[in-house]
């Protein structure tokens, strides 16, 4: 193995360490381990970054001249021990300490409904998250060098427009679907007891093509995947007794995420293509919204259609003949698919949840561009919620204290959700195109004509290519929400029997 | 914190990295995982003996002159320093590449019965381990050097005076209960569902004392403890639905061990007297024969006794309705306190455990010693086993075939399970005769006294002592078998209704 080779492999081994002591924090460890274990991480992380910064690795970088695969890894390499010598240690030793600071804080203010204790911590990271913009540079707006540290090359120049074409799509289809009547739903809310919660979770995750010898399903607070190498790809699930969505399409989700990660193919294992340097992150897939389109083309565009539950509802009534005796496929179809405003995130559907992402991106922008101050931020946040979803928000809890990201410092990661569901659609509607035995496929219930496209196209790949490269690759463009759209509209004007359902919009109805 | 501190944390932060690995590897990890693993931990292995092996960590230790928990510290660093660095590289490199063959080739002997593919394996093995006695140095015997791997300043000289003690106590009680009637224990072979196997073993780890908010129990194929300091201390245990015993008192023995990690002081974490530097191993106890005086003395002592089950035996009961419906207190005691000789280690009693381990080192100090050929063992084991045990071994699968240590090079590890016995004894009888209330407490099902006994005069000490400065502190003298032959004769001689129980041993029984 020459040089460049075995130091890259050196960083991915403890890369995938560190991904092995989070998975037990979340999963495993007892509350007393929590104090040691970030002792360990710090540990484990300086020592990958003193790796990754030792001289010997850049000039090892260097010298690489190979294949174009080599010189890919070469170049991924210097590109990010170039950004990190941008990034001064004072900096990075501040932002490290407000993070856990300002996480502490941040759960207070939320539980006490106290905005104005997390006010000044939430002003200190915007501006270390300003003074980190500038500090890795950017062309355009400050945003973009923090968008780049999740999708490479995404910047809000692409972005504000793709998202006016979003809402102007989503607030009036919200507008039709809030005059229909609702279909039932309160089937979900009833008992479903937790082990064959976690047992049809997991069947159901086998039969997309998730590889248990490969991986393993366990329960966590937050569902999270994550891999060590292809090799050992886990995921988690929440299980609530009382709802059954959370575990099901949770695990679908989650199961997304793990096949791309089982399907990185193996030579690059151990490389700078399986590894989010900057992040000091193991992981193979090309962008977090790369990634997000795959945990929702599995969840959304295949876990919630009716050709899906056609085929599996039997099996789910049978692992809970009381709470679903008197519920049939289609009315199951149509209750997790519905659609209703609601305060929080987490608990939103496939079409508002993108607005819940564009008001929280938009807000960030404008925090990191200093067009927004801290303290007008609540009011901010209540008026775009009533003007998209017509929603008063009584309260800063479930307004803009709910999500963790701005505590945690994550500011530019929001919109890779989004980023994740206009991708899902067009990588959906290529391999379509590509395969027109795909949907008798799928009518099947034979998941490996996708797995093994999408292996093919994407997952092999690792970190090769751009997001954008790989949108361009596969689709023929770049990111392009018509398709998105288009299923949106259809999905959502059969199960609501809206006017405006066009012919095409019912053909992809089916599936 | 200064230097040495530093770097002393820093190096016990990646032994218990590694110990996390391992534990993952053993209890959590998919098939698929395994060979990334190794990579990983042979990663962390390395960086941690490059810290060791560091000049500016020698010279930081060398500087420290402190109080005598620091000193001993610095002066415990620098003595695994010096073994390392008088250990070739080029044969470290051989013992771990021959490790890794060995225990494959010594699986499948096994499977095959077939002594002689494992036999030029095991010969290099002995060969390498000679070489390593030599580069370690020592004064009486080369396995002296090994030993003292295990059992810090053990020696030939002492040990074998030891056992011929014991086999002279043993064998003859052996014989004596041999013509003895058998009490019944088919029960425990009867169906135990292994929910409530693990639900009682833990209710039972709890009750001795074992803090689950900085530990839990797992299932592994053998059982094992292992911490990632004091605050994450986890043992798993091994179910089998018609053996009772193998869940339960494995986990009482795993329960010791767990509890003298979690007795180590808080101020002793991260440091070396945490660390075992030389077998880059995150852990508290003193040594491996002190340590296992406490898994034995929980296990055996506390757990096999009469007062244990007539409190604890309607609870196991009620977890059992059906499997021990007809069985009273008295019946079970009898049964988990059954002698009776078989082929197998791992399948012992209390008693003849000693022979077998008896047997294994005293072969091994000859092959070691240059006395005993590799193609003479199995004959020289067999022997040995009709001496002791009075039985003929059938094959080597049965015979010398059946522990993996010697493919793993873990020369000079048997005899610290013996030496735990025997130290189990010393230590118990300080205790009773420093408290004399000891006994009322333990009838009461109050084992905190105890407990804190223990952990003031051995677990909080970590490893400031050397066994035998821990032994003279607590018991006012060396290794002395005479409390665990009393207790033995006692013990034994009271179940079996020998003649020659004695007073002493008959009070001793009632615990």
């Amino acid at each position: 193995m020459n040089e460049f080779k075995r130091r890259s492999a050196e960083i991915n081994d403890l890369l995938c360490v560190l991904n092995v002591l989070n998975w037990d924090a979340r999963t495993q460890m007892p509350a007393g381990g929590s104090s040691p274990r970030a002792q360990q991480l710090a540990t484990v992380s300086a020592l990958a970054q003193e790796k990754l910064l030792d001289p010997a690795y850049a000039a090892a970088a260097q010298a690489v001249s190979g294949d174009d695969v080599e010189n890919r890894a070469a170049q991924q390499a210097l590109d990010a021990i170039s950004a990190l010598k941008r990034i001064p240690a004072e900096l990075t030793r501040e932002l490290a300490l407000l993070k856990s600071e300002a996480q502490d804080v941040w759960a207070r203010a939320k539980a006490a409904n106290d905005f104005g204790l997390f006010a000044p911590g939430l002003t200190r990271m915007v501006e270390l998250n300003q003074q980190l913009a500038e500090a890795l540079g950017y062309e355009g707006h400050p945003y973009d060098a923090l968008l780049n540290m999740y999708e490479p090359g995404l910047t809000v120049e692409t972005l504000m427009p793709l998202f006016e074409q979003l809402r102007a799509h989503h607030v009036p289809l919200l507008r039709a679907i809030q005059e229909r009547p609702q279909p039932r739903s309160e089937f979900l809310n009833r008992s479903y007891p937790a082990a064959a919660q976690k047992s049809i979770s997991l069947a159901l995750a086998q039969k997309f093509g998730y590889d248990t010898e490969r991986g393993r399903l366990d329960e966590s607070a937050h569902p999270f995947e994550i891999s060590f190498t292809r090799q050992d790809v886990r995921i988690t699930t929440r299980i609530q007794e009382n709802f059954l969505s959370g575990a099901l399409f949770g695990t679908l989700h989650e199961t997304g995420h793990a096949m791309y990660e089982q399907g990185v193919r193996p030579e690059l294992s151990r490389t700078v293509l399986a590894s989010d340097l900057l992040g000091l992150y193991a992981v193979g897939g090309a962008s977090y919204g790369t990634h997000e389109s795959q945990s929702r083309l599995w969840e959304n565009r295949i876990g919630r259609s009716k050709a899906y539950w056609d085929l599996h509802f039997p099996q789910l009534q049978a692992a809970f003949p009381e709470a679903l005796a008197d519920v049939d496929t289609a009315a199951f179809h149509r209750a997790v698919n519905t659609v209703r405003p609601s305060l929080i995130r987490v608990e939103a559907d496939e079409l508002t949840y993108d607005l819940h992402i564009m008001l929280r991106v938009e807000l960030e922008r404008a925090l990191i561009g200093g067009e927004l101050a801290v303290k007008d931020l609540p009011e901010a946040w209540n008026a775009r919620i009533k003007a998209d979803l017509g929603l008063d928000v009584p309260d800063d809890t479930r307004g803009v204290l709910q999500d963790i990201h701005w505590s945690a410092g994550m500011f530019g990661s929001f919109p890779t959700y989004t980023i994740g569901n206009v991708m899902a659609s067009q990588f959906y509607a290529a391999a379509t195109e590509q395969m027109p035995e795909l949907e008798d496929t799928l009518l099947r219930g034979e998941y490996a004509t996708l797995l093994g496209w999408l292996t093919d196209n994407i997952y092999q790949h690792g970190r090769i290519y751009t997001p954008h490269e790989l949108l361009e690759r596969v689709t023929g463009r770049g990111l392009d929400p018509q398709p998105y759209l288009d299923y949106l509209s259809g999905k959502y004007g059969e199960l609501y029997g809206l006017a405006e359902t066009n012919e095409t919009a019912q053909k992809e109805q089916i599936l």
